[in-house]
């Protein structure tokens, strides 16, 4: 397995993709973008679509990855700073969810590697998007989850939604968009979001063993688990007409109020035009 | 938005819907029916659909609604006093159910603006039902849940039932229905029926505090939100021959017994016929 | 209600359906392989089927099923003995879980009488599999969940894996898979998969409280009900040429060396191949 990393705009912005140090046959993805909690980037998107796309094949002895943020933080969303470029036309903001978000997160989920998330402390946005696409959730218990966007003035992605709400069920995917509120660690652990809370300084180690107790069993077997999951969880498609409908949005007043607002430090003010 | 209310065969059963006294572009949606716990009548169902259909149209500015029972009690199921005028026949009864009961609720699931459920005591048979179409459910620490309708003879009709098990999931809702039990407050928020439990006295500025968090996001972003959730969660049909299947018990005997023996203040005896 | 049993190779093991001693309309079902914590042989299986196949239409009058283990304990999965005679070839792997496992779970899954199961201690594997297909689910205090087949070689079939999905859900199904775990009692109750948790020794007395609410209720909504859950579970199907993939690890290497290592009890060396 090759290390790898690719960087951003954002100066220092990179996922990495190595063995893991111990583990055999298990690799680290590590997200990193420093001074903004992880933050994905656009360059991190792609990235992650190109380590995940494929990994299966090219990788036949990986067992599990753990996936993880850099310095004891996952991820606290998208990169704001870069919306501004693209995200008041439609059909560039399309472009993003589709070509660039979407086809990550699918890469994650379509891969047949078990995908263990190690979560620390903010698992926002993008960050609950990634989490969602992992097989196995361990969470500190000083971790908060959401994606507190409507206060940005827009909604969740249809693809995006469709992941977290695979995960989170739908009745706590409304809550965390509608109200725009953290969900702490026990709170997602009762919804079934996150499979174990452990103390913050015990996250590292837990998805560490988690790795190794799925590096115990047969891999093929785990693949095939994986698929049929798949299989189970069956397809969900959107129309070229809903997602059209759906990003209708893009450039209206509240969308560019809500970035604006926060770029600028700001309570934004929504009028629902 | 105009305050509006319509009264059934039941003296006094009335559907309200207000403005909020505190809040800007937040409603309040009261169900009442005193002396019968706010047990749902015929023409409160039918004033529950004129109220949802076409709300977020009619009022673009609206942000959320608060929907409760008067009086600190949610409500208690269907006004069990009208049943034997129609449950006996199944035309009369499958007219009911999907005339009358089914595109209320619709009504309500498909509204755009984010309905918060302020849950105090009773949230049984017709008012679980009302519940389970609203986005967030605020419960009180000495509510209950359930729908004990076995005792009475009769299934959960299909529709209602998909929505119900729609929020409570599958195994819940056969316990809720083939048991026949109340479930207490913290039993369902462990399952995610409820998304939090507060002291009774604390529901309804619980629920306006939710109100309060989403009427400070962007409305446009909770629309599509919603929307987004709806073709998540896919939709599903019965058939007309399920249809007419699964209520083909309206002439049974155990049928008029539970209801017969409930107005009589006695207890059934159910043959299985 | 007729009492009746059949056994297999494996001496004493066996399925019995019997009148509940106590409760008029409400059968018993124990399965039964001593020395082998009731492990389900094939002839269990093929015996759990004929029970279930047609029973509501043999039984008008009766209630509810309680399906249980003999001797205060479960099911530990399935008879691993019996495994080298067909697990190896794909053909004979697809006919045992198509033709003789899914069939069983299906003619329970499709049996319109309530269906309790007692959990007491072990719950593990086809056990697991058996316990998801009943309406109602208590288990004691010292159970354990799982299904760590991954250790022995091999993934779980995709009706199986179809089964404890939609009851555990597929978070939950992924961890018990992939990590090859033993979930405790109140992990899978704060998940879900069970209804209520009891001290070990009052696992049947609760069970057959249970079977009792049930039976107090009208025969015909419970049966309706049922069939109404069935059609909002709605159905999946799994391909011709997905059942073909997802079987063709019969013959592999590590699928022989996981079973092989636990009859001859010593860890197995997997290699991925």
């Amino acid at each position: 397995m090759s290390t790898s990393e690719s960087s951003s705009a954002s100066p220092g912005a990179r996922v990495t993709f190595t063995p893991h140090p111990q583990l055999p046959d298990v690799a680290l993805l590590t997200l990193s973008n420093p001074g903004k909690l992880n933050a994905v980037s656009v360059a991190m998107w792609q990235r992650l679509r190109e380590v995940f796309e494929g990994l299966a094949e090219r990788e036949p002895a990986l067992r599990a990855v753990i996936v993880r943020g850099e310095g004891g933080c996952f991820v606290s969303g998208g990169d704001i700073e870069e919306f501004p470029a693209f995200r008041f036309d439609q059909a560039r903001l399309r472009h993003f969810h589709e070509q660039i978000v979407a086809p990550a997160l699918e890469a994650m989920y379509r891969c047949d590697i078990p995908l263990v998330a190690q979560i620390e402390r903010a698992c926002v946005g993008g960050g609950l998007e990634i989490a969602c696409q992992c097989d196995l959730r361990i969470a500190g218990a000083g971790s908060r989850f959401g994606a507190p966007i409507a206060r940005l003035g827009f909604p969740m992605a249809p693809d995006e939604l469709a992941g977290v709400a695979r995960v989170a069920g739908l009745a706590t995917a409304a809550e965390i968009l509608l109200e725009a509120r953290l969900l702490d660690a026990p709170t997602v652990l009762q919804r079934g979001l996150v499979h174990r809370v452990v103390a913050d300084d015990a996250v590292a180690a837990e998805a560490e063993a988690t790795a190794r107790r799925i590096a115990a069993g047969a891999p093929r077997a785990a693949r095939l688990n994986k698929r049929t999951l798949r299989l189970v969880a069956s397809q969900f498609h959107f129309s070229e007409a809903q997602r059209s409908e759906l990003a209708a949005y893009a450039s209206g007043p509240d969308h560019r109020e809500g970035i604006t607002a926060f770029i600028e430090k700001r309570a934004p003010q929504f009028t629902g035009q």
